[in-house]
């Protein structure tokens, strides 16, 4: 039985950081850090994506990415090209810097933990199957995890796990916690760290879709069973914590 | 006792969202919408901001700023002016439309309710006294909270509850809870969602900061609650949430 009351929520809202002196993470035990990203899929090349950003030919300004952004529920664009879906992967998690423990990226995150990892359900994107996939950020790629042989029945479930929050989106990004990332150095304080480091993530997509004449609509509501099982998620190790349908503003 | 164990705090991190249907929220028991914003201090006029952002000159491009954001610790340059305090504001949680019930911001919200104020340890704006301040984004406008008699002092006891993140910030970003405008509508899933949003501000700050030559880096690892008596916060209604050190960069 969960404890729904508001106090309880609120507490986790909170920082115990002196309380980490009191116990010995992962970390100061000596331990190796937990892989960066998680693995292709065996069998399955890579699908390398076009190298970010000096690709891209758009001018927008932040300044008018920024006043521009707004939530979008309308893709009557149709499909993104691959150089787009590479840009908004850039944004979202592309790695400027990477050493054994940890790697920089195009969002910031607490010791740099990057705890999240980017699957994404394809529907519309130019020279790409669709089915799902999950991004390697140290890779620059894809990797296929599954076609989908009636893609719109997936759609279909999708949305329903999304609780009809889908909006017949090209592509929909789906964040996924690995939270043994940030409990190796951060323990019981990683938690509200990955939460916000998923506004971080989301934020960029809002602003890069504003740059490509795309456009999404984060959500936060949706039905952890179901979307853990559309991903292929374990729930406990894995589970999604955030998601976005994108799709062409026109 | 808290229940440190990763299980326990992982579980924070799921959606429970078809369990709302079960309870009754303050919304739905027809309850009017907690304010939009926490009312400036009683005495003190507002200290209206410019407007933004049609003002600012800055032509950096999201590209741009996407790539040359990183963590900067560093702040040599002096003094902001108010028209960069401005647009940083406006950045973060710019107003762009408001009814009685919601505001949408330069920031996604769940149901835009936008539970969060915004804070700030002035040490070095061109034009205000080095003090602490609260911003009033239906008003875009500061309303002073306490000068700092002395600022070398108070810079100095806020940097220890920061555990000594605040590396000399010319102003200091504190993001407080204010839950129960989350609450009203969501219940216990409100408090997910505002460690998100406190990610979708952070993130557009840092990258305003790039467009203006200043610098920043966010602190999750803090001393709750003496962060909560620097800004004279109750701890249960509104307490530190995220914290972000700007300064100039040269």
């Amino acid at each position: 039985m969960k404890d729904n009351s508001f106090a309880a929520g609120r507490s986790l809202l909170k920082s115990r950081w002196p309380e980490l002196s009191t116990i010995k993470t992962a970390k100061a035990n000596g331990l190796p850090s937990p892989p960066l990203q998680d693995p292709a899929s065996q069998g399955e090349g890579l699908i390398r994506l076009p190298i970010m950003p000096g690709g891209m030919a758009s001018e927008i300004t932040l300044i008018e990415a920024m006043a521009a952004r707004q939530s979008r529920r309308h893709f009557p664009g149709g499909e993104l090209s691959l150089d787009e879906l590479s840009f908004l992967l850039w944004a979202t998690q592309g790695v400027r810097k990477v050493s054994s423990q940890f790697s920089l990226r195009s969002v910031p995150s607490g010791g740099a933990r990057h705890p999240l990892e980017t699957y994404l359900f394809i529907k519309a994107v130019h020279g790409l199957d669709p089915g799902l996939y999950r991004y390697l950020p140290l890779d620059h790629a894809l990797t296929l995890l599954r076609k989908a042989n009636d893609p719109d029945g997936e759609e279909k479930e999708l949305d329903e796990a999304l609780l009809k929050h889908n909006f017949g989106a090209a592509v929909t990004f789906l964040w996924a916690g690995a939270p043994e990332r940030g409990e190796w150095s951060y323990a019981f304080e990683a938690h509200r760290l990955m939460l916000i480091d998923a506004g971080h993530v989301c934020q960029n997509l809002y602003l890069a879709c504003e740059a490509i004449g795309c456009g999404t609509c984060a959500v936060g509501a949706y039905d952890q069973e179901k979307c853990d099982r559309f991903l292929g998620l374990d729930g406990k190790e894995r589970f999604l914590m955030y998601a976005a349908p994108v799709g062409k503003r026109a």
